[in-house]
């Protein structure tokens, strides 16, 4: 379809850590993302894990420029850009071009509930047709838990047919096999790439032609997770798949953001790293313990977090 | 509570007219607003149906700053300020004050759902003491079909007993009496100020102590349904109600927003009103005409609207 290296493997919607007084840390953020790429993962910054609709504008531009400032690769970020204003998904988007990031994750305008598929198709169009970027790759953001606004069958064909370049995939956070299988089915032959938006369904995905996975607990399970993308034909995968899961169990059994960040505080040694933005809580300190106590009991580990 | 001047009677979340290039029009917005006061409606600009989520911060700052530019009275403004972004409502509501707004409408950040009253609170409480303006009067806006997240009478009683002076009222566009009752029940005779969503709830919400209504229909039907607060207790108010109700049915026959921009372009003869934003799309020309012809038949009219 085109010749700009694509985006694949496992990605991070990576946390963002908080000061005190609530402003976003850049030097915690770029700690992080830097040890993310050590682990194989790449950086779908400013998703919904990063809990990026709670940043501005500018406070999203501002990280994305210090990431890159950091020199990490651009080539390996597809950060959130989808906004529920126009003017803001242009202008974050086109910042994301600007600075060579590989893709962008876009989820669609949230506000208004029962949007028709025209008003989406033409939200998508007007945010590719300004940005106006050839090399331009849109990943569209399919989260109807959250954002109550699905991504259909229908609105990606349309994209598809109008923008064959720029609409390079998606991510699948629905909890559906059955919807993820239905766009694979669709559209993976013709080059669209499938996330699974958890890695619950990541030796699925790549079995039925994804391209791997968008996934809450790779920020604190990289290595292992990217271990199952790099060798999901291998024997033993079933196997992997399973540890994975026992893991990801752990953190659902808690609020999934604040626990991401509440272990990372632990084994990074770094008690900020626990602070979340409102209208999100902080974990208690009784399932702090409880979580780590879950963890240890599986000897989990972050190896090579802490030091900052 | 407090001598600061309230806020009362019918106000007007004024629709957001938008050039071809989709940006917001300065000029037709304060044509708008001028020709809504003189209606004797207020100005909850930014709201649910002024596309507000669709406008960034920047093209909201720059919209109140023409109303007030132009000589209209910001002591008759509201203007939605919540966002999801605790920044960006900070940002918006300190720029609300310092240009003397006479309240604010605040919507709860919407894109986590489920999230607890401990976070709804402290989202609020961030923004009244980052805000920090003693004049500040903060109206919570509970719309639970569209924002998903609700606003209870527990956090309201907990926002009130923290920020008695601040918290001013509520606009519950619920669509559901029974809850708008509860909140009157609880907390008007305590001088928190409680808003309809709707004029098809003014009357009974004026007969249960409340403070008037907020409604879409009041941006093409303002002059009648601000006489019925005006006469509520009149004689005949009930068939002012349901005079009102008529007109309101038609509208809700077709999606609301660009309905509403629809008949504002056709009495207002200026069909760039009929512009919205994506995600929603405008009118098809057959809905147009439907529309029109059903609102001839109740023999509505817009007087004074037409002459920009």
């Amino acid at each position: 379809m085109t010749d700009v290296p694509r985006i694949a493997g496992v990605l991070s919607p990576v946390v963002t850590p908080f000061g005190a007084d609530l402003a976003p840390d850049p030097e915690r953020f770029v700690h992080q993302c830097r040890w993310l790429l050590s682990q194989n993962v790449g950086l779908a910054i400013f998703g919904t894990n990063s809990e990026a609709n709670s940043l501005s504008v500018d406070e999203k531009i501002e990280l994305l420029d210090r990431l890159v400032g950091a020199g990490l690769d651009p080539a390996r970020m597809m950060p959130g850009t989808g906004c529920c204003a126009l003017t803001d998904s242009v202008r974050l988007t086109a910042h994301a071009m600007k600075v060579g990031c590989g893709g962008v994750l876009m989820l669609p305008p949230f506000y208004y509930k029962g949007v028709s598929d025209d008003g989406l198709f033409r939200s998508f169009a007007e945010v590719i047709e300004r940005v106006g970027d050839a090399r331009l790759r849109v990943y569209v953001y399919h989260i109807p838990p959250v954002a109550q606004v699905p991504i259909t069958l229908g609105l990606v064909e349309r994209l598809l047919a109008r923008y064959p370049a720029q609409v390079a995939g998606m991510k699948d956070s629905g909890g559906d096999w059955s919807n993820t299988k239905g766009f694979l089915d669709a559209f993976a032959k013709a080059g669209f790439d499938v996330f699974a938006g958890s890695e619950t369904f990541l030796l699925q995905n790549m079995r039925y032609g994804g391209a791997g996975c968008i996934s809450a607990t790779a920020n604190v399970h990289p290595e292992p997770i990217a271990r199952l993308y790099d060798t999901w034909r291998a024997e033993g995968a079933d196997a992997q798949q399973a540890r994975l899961d026992v893991i990801r169990g752990v953190f659902q059994r808690f609020p999934m953001i604040p626990a991401l960040k509440a272990a990372i505080a632990h084994h990074g040694r770094d008690a900020g790293w626990a602070t979340v933005r409102p209208p999100l809580v902080a974990l208690t300190p009784a399932q702090s313990s409880a979580l780590i106590a879950e963890l240890d009991a599986q000897r989990f580990t972050m190896p090579g977090l802490a030091g900052r």
